[in-house]
């Protein structure tokens, strides 16, 4: 199987499905559905195929199916691993999902939006806003990523601390299975013990076992109320001291809790050229509290709870967002790390889970382990230490760094590292 | 295949793997493994093993499968459905977990329980509150239930609403699988994208998968101060313009929703004979807020959100509970239901699931619908209305409800009914 499959006959075939608008063929047309946003990974494709319905959906897959083409999903490409890219084999399809972006429902007394594949993730939070309420996963690329892809990779963001991460707000899938099948399990019930839970196999898939056609997922109350600080620790384990007493005093608010090197903020402040680093060296953390209710008052709570930490001498320095502006510059910084690191050199970027009261020692041991080994490599660290994700990327200048000890780091720590790439 | 095979030399093998005290086979030490509570399930079984840790669990699992026996997990008995009571072949074993109830740790940076299959569900959320947490579980068998059948049955129960059911409290599990081997994901990650979930096709298997041996559960700031009402509604289909109202003012804090008729609720009184039923005929909601918070005023929230309810005339009458035994006494209540219902008649009880915005069709058809078909029938109602569950049970006195239409009903709501039973 190559490229020439596609005869006329055969491109017909696939054409009196989709329509002619939804067959990509020429090379410029697939150029964009073959290379990822970094520019890291770039594939060959036999087509590419913009199915406009579910029906279309398992049609293309049926037909692929019997010409013995596999099939690469694609939402909206932001993923950092490369899954959505096809091989250079030239013996794969792209299956892109962007004509089927139909928000299908929204109600607000089953608290579910209802969205196809390829809506963006965007699109579907400004609804859930619109009705008063709160589509909770947020994550850096929630401009073009799509719900699809959000449901597939299982995306986590900044708000997994409080709300969980994809899997825990999907409630129903739409699956266009291999065979072609349809597997409608859209269902907004909130609590479903007819059989096994079988779509949890596909949140999280990478699109291995089906093409995510559709999800119905939980919505909450619209946060209307919150409270931003940027907080100095002591030293690095003071950041697990600091979340315990956050979570005590305030753990039913707390959606972010950040960490940031004073390293990596300089770095991104560096390329954004209008904030400062309002700290010495080291550690910080970002905290973000939310509410719905105007039964609360945020902004003093946090007050109180971050002088107890000042006089506990947990944290060294303080900085409480007083307006909106105030925690949209913090915000910026948080959500630009990445680009900053770009200026830093190339590196290897490690996507990694631990437990919370693990991350303060894959962080040392990393440090530690990569200095002693690797002279010239320096690391990257950030990210959302209050759900043991961290950001562990190694920059560097030698090629040294290709075996770098990062996973065994991780293992040690009880943890997993899914997405990690060059 | 029968009681027989248990010749004294494989009885002394299953005695090897779990001790003396392990092995039950005796008819009266058995007698209560083979009973359900309510007493209408009565089986049989070879031989009741007691293992004392995951490995002589796995033992038993490998010794009954070279013996050809079936195997039957029950945990603290408390099902409705008859899952954990053998058939009365006797061809399969009970085996039960009391002996393996220890707390493995208990974390409060990471925010986990790692409790063994036995360990009693009450013990487990104490344990959990000395610590400043909250496990959110919590039915009203939560006395005798055990953590194994908490998973195993993925239960829900009066806080389903705020924080899910048991499936989304699992962080990781340890199964004993059907070959022998143990499956160890007892992880305590907040975030794990390495691979398939395949976790979630043990929570809510009901055993027939592998035996749980212990779970890793979420923890959550521990409540600190909560409000409780009960409101009469103007109608049925005011309940719904209720839950709507509540979750737009005080939705992060709704942990119950809670349906009662006054028909069940004045059966309950009259068994509990202590409480007045407030109000007049009809329908009314059992509401409980709570946050881990000083910086919320919950109890002045619910009065202003309440009063908005009764200008708006969704409610008709309100009790605000104005302090901890005020609340006690309605919650007593709502968790008599069952035991007000017993006094009622024989019944057929179906707990179902649909979406929150079709329970009140639900029950207008049930009403409707079994009251032109069964006139001699009644139906008694309640239930989680704020997560679409419903108890929608059948007090019959004439053997035609055995087919009853509910589950017609269910389905055409787009709901399940996984654990009706006679």
């Amino acid at each position: 199987v190559n490229r020439r499959i596609l005869t006329t006959d055969v491109a017909s075939r696939f054409a009196g499905i989709v329509g002619p608008q939804g067959v990509v063929l020429d090379p410029a047309g697939m150029a964009p559905y073959l290379k990822d946003w970094r520019g890291k990974f770039l594939g060959s494709a036999v087509a590419v195929f913009r199915p406009a319905s579910t029906a279309e959906a398992a049609s293309v897959v049926r037909l692929a199916r019997g010409l013995g083409l596999a099939i690469v999903p694609q939402g909206g490409n932001t993923g950092l691993a490369g899954g959505a890219i096809p091989d250079r084999s030239t013996q794969q399809i792209v299956v892109a999902f962007e004509r089927m972006n139909r928000i299908r429902d929204l109600d607000v007394v089953d608290n579910v939006i209802i969205a196809e594949a390829g809506c963006i993730l965007r699109t579907a939070q400004d609804r859930a806003a619109e009705a008063g309420r709160l589509l909770p996963v947020s994550i850096a690329s929630e401009g073009s990523a799509h719900i699809g892809g959000i449901v597939a990779t299982n995306a986590g963001g900044v708000n997994v601390l409080r709300y969980g991460t994809t899997r825990q707000l999907v409630l129903g899938v739409e699956v266009v299975l291999p065979s072609g099948e349809v597997l409608d399990r859209l269902t907004r019930l909130r609590r479903d013990n007819a059989g096994y839970d079988l779509k949890q196999l596909f949140i999280g898939c990478e699109g291995t076992l089906g093409l995510i056609t559709a999800a119905s997922l939980r919505l909450f109350p619209r946060v209307t109320q919150s409270a931003t600080a940027l907080v100095q620790v002591a030293q690095l384990s003071a950041v697990l001291e600091l979340f315990v007493l956050l979570n005590e005093q305030l753990g039913d608010f707390l959606s972010s809790f950040e960490l940031i090197s004073a390293h990596a903020y300089r770095a991104t402040v560096a390329q954004l050229g209008d904030t400062q680093w309002p700290f010495r060296d080291g550690w910080a953390v970002l905290i973000e509290l939310g509410v719905s209710s105007p039964a609360c008052n945020l902004q003093q709570a946090l007050e109180i709870a971050l002088e107890g930490a000042l006089e506990r001498e947990i944290a060294l320095d303080v900085v409480i967002a007083q307006n909106i502006a105030q925690a949209r510059a913090l915000w910026r910084v948080r959500e630009s790390l990445s680009e900053g690191e770009r200026a830093l050199g190339p590196s290897i970027k490690h996507d990694v889970s631990v437990p919370v009261s693990r991350t303060v020692k894959l962080i040392d041991n990393a440090e530690r382990g990569l200095a002693s080994r690797f002279p010239g490599v320096r690391l990257n660290i950030f990210g959302h230490v209050g759900d043991g994700n961290i950001h562990l990327n190694v920059i560097h200048t030698t090629q040294q760094a290709a075996d770098d000890p990062s996973f065994d780091l991780v293992a040690e720590e009880g943890g997993v590292s899914p997405q990690s790439m060059g």
